[in-house]
This record gives structure tokens, sequence and C-alpha cells, in this order.
């Protein structure tokens, strides 16, 4: 079996915070490492002639048998002594491999963040040989996980909220069509606040990403909503540009 | 002498995009490679035990004579194919060092970018001993960089202009008291294009950072224009927490 150091770049590493949308719940996916009985965002390292990009889609399919994510790099953790060596040395002793202290896993890592919001209900985590669980988890029940895994997921998190101020979200996490409500609902969740509805249509309308249908939805309490559903043109185009925006 | 591998990280390297703002102009801060007749990002190692971000500031201080900068990380560069080995390769040639294949400068890095933005007639660029020259480029007129230090620059220049969105921008590039016209100049600057004065003007105070003093603006034109200045204490709230939105 070949060494970590024949195969990846030393140095750096990737994590994948994959968010989860469903019900108007918001989850993330975290794989349980063997032997340590700790929880951890999934990860892993860049192949020597490997995209950073690609060694994170890699990673991400290996981990939890998710493929095809849009995932979006968005911060760098380098604190120097992020790694935690100890929880190596440990996986180390229970599979009986020699702990060198030079060994390549051991070194200092500084890693790269990337993140991706899905719906839940399309996937089916599956774990590697590495992690003997991978699960969703609540938001707001994250346990204490590996490292500095738990900031990571804080600024994350507080990455998906700031870029709803500037890129559209709800493709893929929606149903084709859907209700204003519905749609903000979704950003109240991933707020994890209520919001004017006044205030939230005006400014959602505003973006001009959305097309309102000529149906309306049946089968509700009081007067039928009103269906819209995404203008995937203008859609696309504003997550590569930006929202259109009153400057 | 030590080796680069001795002091610093393998594979990985940071590289900073100074933006200068100054009388409506918006620039960047270029060094000119020793050897190579080419002009690049200022950029560098990070020490085997130092923080990435204090690896940012270390660098540009060393190669720029600026200090004490804001600086934020946003983005890694990642392509296997980024670094060139010829650009290294001619500069040993003429340095007279051996040019062996396995030196430590010739390995892939990936490169972690930083920015700043700052009030440029404020610092005195200094170049340091690995380039010969060090100056402020107008955006418009920046020529062909070093390996993919154009690409760099694009993604930096994106996300200051994305950024407009959420974070608030201005102190430390404006007078301590300016009137609204000044600071739209200043937006309209970074996004290189004009803005509609009644929308800035609601959008601005909509954030409330901002304070509208008793003085007026004197010895200028028609009426005299109110003065302003930043309410630093929401000013910085806004920084960490996102502009305050209508959502």
């Amino acid at each position: 079996m070949k060494k970590g150091g024949d195969v990846f770049l030393p140095s750096i590493s990737v994590d994948c915070i994959i968010f989860g949308f469903h019900d108007n719940q918001l989850k993330v996916l975290l794989v349980k490492m063997k032997h340590v009985n700790l929880w951890a965002l999934p990860g892993g390292f860049i192949l020597k002639e490997e995209h950073t990009d690609d060694a994170a889609n890699r990673i991400l399919k290996e981990r939890t048998g998710l493929d095809q994510l849009f995932l979006q790099q968005f911060h760098v953790f380098g604190r120097p002594d992020r790694s935690d060596k100890k929880i190596h040395l440990e996986a180390m002793r229970q599979e009986g491999i020699p702990a060198a202290a030079d060994h390549w896993i051991l070194q200092r890592f500084i890693t790269v963040g990337y993140y991706a919001l899905v719906e839940f209900s399309h996937v089916t985590p599956t774990p590697d040989t590495l992690s003997e669980d991978c699960a969703w988890w609540d938001i707001h029940e994250v346990p204490r996980l590996m490292m500095d895994h738990n900031e990571i997921l804080d600024k994350a998190l507080a990455t998906v909220r700031s870029q709803l101020h500037y890129q559209p979200v709800g493709y893929n996490l929606l149903p084709e069509k859907f209700t204003m409500p519905e749609l903000q609902r979704l950003y109240e969740t991933i707020l994890d606040k209520k919001l004017d509805r006044r205030n939230f249509q005006r400014r959602i309308l505003g973006y001009q990403i959305l097309r309102r249908l000529k149906e309306t939805k049946r089968g509700v309490a009081h007067k039928s909503p009103y269906l819209y559903s995404f203008d995937l043109k203008k859609y696309h185009k504003a997550l590569k540009e930006g929202l259109r925006e009153g400057w």
C-alpha cells in the first residue's frame, strides 16, 4: 500500500460542509471516525496532480456516496495548532500501525473548506472504510466535533447566510413550482429567524429571478396562493454575477 | 543559508491583492520580479509554525513595506498546472544557483489569496530583495502578470464588488467627514459604473451605519451638502455580522 506522502500533497487538506434542507429543517452531514468515537466533517487530501476543487468532489463522493454537488470553496483554516495528533495516534494504535513520530498523517495541515446546500431527501449518505457512520445532524444538535470542525461549520453557516444577500438560492431545494411562503420558509430556515412577509416578497421579486405562473396552488386553506418557478437563465446569471441590486 | 524546505510549509503559498483608492481612482499594488521582467502580486510562503493569516501580513510587509492592513482571505487557487517552473529556472540561472530538478521552489504550490483596500496616498511601497520594483498600477492598465496572477486579481476584484452588498466600506478610505456624493463616488469607483443618486442614498442610509452631522460642507458650489461620518460602533458590527438588510 502506498503511503500518504507518495500520493497526496503535504500540508494541505480539504473539508466539506454539506448542508441539507428538507421540510423546513437545516441539517449538516457528518461522518463518525472509526476508533475515536468522534464525529467530523467529511474531509481528505489532495492528489499530487489534482485540482483542489476536484479533490473536494472526490473526497465527498468517497466519504459519503454523494456526487455531482455544486461545492463552493469558502475559507482556509490555518491555525498552526489545529491538527490533533492524539486522535491519529489513537486510531493508529487501534489499527496496529506503528506510530512513528514522522508519520505522514501527523504533520500540520492547512485545510480548505467547501460547502454545498442540497435537498437531503434526495441523497443516501454512505460511509467509506475510514468512517463507521455517516448521517445528517440537525444544525441545532451538532455535537463537539473533531479538531476545529465546529469552527469550520460555524464559518460555513455564516457564509451561506451572507451569500443570501447576493446569490440566489432555492433551485434544487424546492419543488419546480413553489409558493412565495415556501420560498420564504427556505430563507427563514437558513437564517434561523422569521422574516417580514411583505419585505421578503418585495425584495425577492426585485431580484427578477422568479416567474409567476398562471396556476395557483390547490388544496390549501384560504385563498389559493400563486405558484412561482425560477427563471433559470436569470438565476444562473445571478449565481455568476450577483443578484441585481438597488445600486 | 537555510533552504525553503527547512523553513516553510511545502505545497502552499500566499498572494496579496492590495487595492488602493485615492481621488476616485482604483489601483493595485504589484511587484516587479528580479531577472524575469514580469510583474506579479506580492506573495510568499508560510513558516512551519505560522498562522496562514500571519504569513499574509508578514509577506506583505516584507515585499512592500506596508503594515497593519486589514487583510481578508478570499479564495484558494489550486489548478495543478498554475506554477511556472520556467520563471524560477530563469531566475536561478541568472543568480548562478544550480537548477536541481527537485529544488524546493519548483514544486507545485496551491496559493491562498488575501486582499485589502487602502488609501494609497498613505503608504509608500518599498520593494524587498526579491523584487526590483513595487508600484501602484491603475486597475484598467494592469499588464500580463506572472503565472495565474491576472486570474487571482480578477477574482479579488469580483469579491470586493460582491462584498459591497453585505459589508460596509469606506472607513480609512474617505476623510473622517464626507459628503454623500463622495461616498457614492467610492462605490462607483470600485464597481466601475455610475449609480443612481437617489437609490444609492436610500440604500446606504438604510444600513444605519452613517451619522449625519450638523455641519455642511463649505466652499462648494450650489447648496452646501450635508457632511456624514461613520458610526464606528455600528460600522464594525456590520463588518462582523453583515449589513442590516431588508430581510
